[in-house]
């Protein structure tokens, strides 16, 4: 958009030495042709409302799975990101999984769970991503986990509002990430440092000997041939983070827990076997983990 | 908003003159508090955002059944219904859809099905709401009965789109809908006035000897205690729309039916039992069905 705007100036201004046929040069008065600035304005509203419905799609669901973010909505999802929306967005999330918590009676069993994922829905990545284009740049794995092992995410406020509330009513809580066994102990001392102060279950992907980022499909080993589909460098253990989450949630069920509320910035972290009683999708337009 | 601007104008047009010492009336030059245009835009750009954000949560089902759409929120729903927006995002998951319907490969043997619902979803009662408020009009079952008789909803010209489509690409199409059996003749001709040629099966609700809107709850049949929860007029059958079409569509899979996409408008219509293995979630902030 700036380096449209930037053209436009450019080619406004040479045009208007370019046809000058004056010896002495003339007074630097830009004309832009009538109605120019409505016509940015109409531009920028278009891709505005463009970006807005591309968002909207992501959030309900509709799209394949993506890489990068629109080139075209960088701005848009710069300005939502860091502007009031998101923080607008999470409020509301958080409250309405608060309002229906409270709903819930929950016997003396200790088998209310309430899940929750940890990357975009407890901790924030945004302070990465902001170095990495909000989602523009392909998702780099080796980079990636040099910041989670750095242990410095914060907190995303209004979900610790909301766990510290599912706490008090009495849930047990599960966290349920694709982050793998490998980062076990900065993730903890990451969460504690946010104020996540006790959980039930910790639960990561099993640690695994390819290194981060590595694709392998169809490997052969001896007579079973094994399909590893290595996707984001966080979901690259052999099976799709919806899968993954699928399993360990039908565990939960198997050992006899009752999973009531379960919050998750991905469509791979809440339908699928299993799942909860209610499921809340904290927005996020960066990325899409299958 | 309106309001608020005129009782702002009014109040400095009447301090104007009520401070006024002057034998002959000043010249009508009403002086705006510095700042008072840019703080009218921050309120609107405020309630803008908090009714996107409201809308985000309908869209990603994050929110508890609603009744009717925000009060504060009713120039923005309407903005968004006949403005441009709808018919964009209306655009994209007729697109995305189709994209997905492309890569698909059906064998020859006829089993293959796409479902679509059809109020909001294949026909627009868009006419109605106008005329109700938008959603803002608690949802009156006897007056849209009444609109339903008519047949004249047109289509949803995206949705007509990807149905010739998916029709052009060997796919089942069965027609799943909250709309009742005493609709059924007229329900098949608006949607052939409308332009769907045709269809493998047209699915409705039973009928019912209730009349539409009695809401009746907690009947005691004899012995049995027995809990009948009318919901919308179009969904009053004794069973939550979530419910009745999860049903359904586990018949179909029963029957050895292979559901590959689905197309709703509603929660209720996509997730729960043999869900499709992609579904498409039309946008609609006018109303909520359970």
């Amino acid at each position: 958009m700036l380096l449209l705007k930037l053209f436009l100036f450019f080619s406004f201004f040479s045009s208007t030495f370019s046809h000058d046929l004056h010896p002495l040069p003339r007074p630097l008065i830009i004309q832009y042709p009538e109605g120019i600035e409505t016509h940015f304005h109409e531009f920028d509203d278009e891709l505005k409302s463009q970006c807005t419905s591309w968002r909207f799609a992501v959030e309900a669901n509709n799209l394949s799975p993506w890489k990068t973010i629109p080139e075209e909505c960088l701005g848009y999802v710069k300005d939502y990101m860091t502007g009031r929306g998101y923080e607008m967005d999470l409020e509301r999330v958080s409250k309405e999984a608060g309002v229906y918590a409270n709903t819930l009676e929950l016997s003396g069993d200790g088998k209310y769970v309430w899940i929750f994922d940890i990357d975009e829905t407890l901790l924030s990545n945004l302070p990465y991503y902001v170095e990495h284009g909000y989602g523009l740049e392909i998702f780099d794995p080796i980079e990636f986990d040099k910041w989670v092992q750095r242990g410095t995410a914060p907190a995303i406020e209004p979900s610790l509002q909301l766990y510290e509330k599912v706490l008090d009513l009495g849930f047990k809580i599960f966290l349920l990430t694709g982050r793998n066994e490998q980062h076990r102990s900065i993730t903890i001392e990451n969460l504690t440092k946010a104020g996540f102060r006790r959980w039930d279950k910790l639960i990561l992907r099993n640690a695994f000997s390819y290194p981060a980022g590595i694709v392998v499909t169809d490997v052969n080993r001896g007579l079973i041939p094994v399909t590893i589909v290595l996707c984001r460098g966080r979901e690259h253990h052999g099976k799709l983070a919806t899968v993954f989450k699928s399993e360990k949630r039908s565990e939960m069920v198997e050992e006899g827990y009752r999973i009531l509320g379960n919050s998750g910035d991905q469509w791979s972290d809440l339908p699928g076997a299993a799942a909860s009683s209610r499921s809340f999708k904290l927005l996020n337009p960066m990325y899409y983990i299958p």
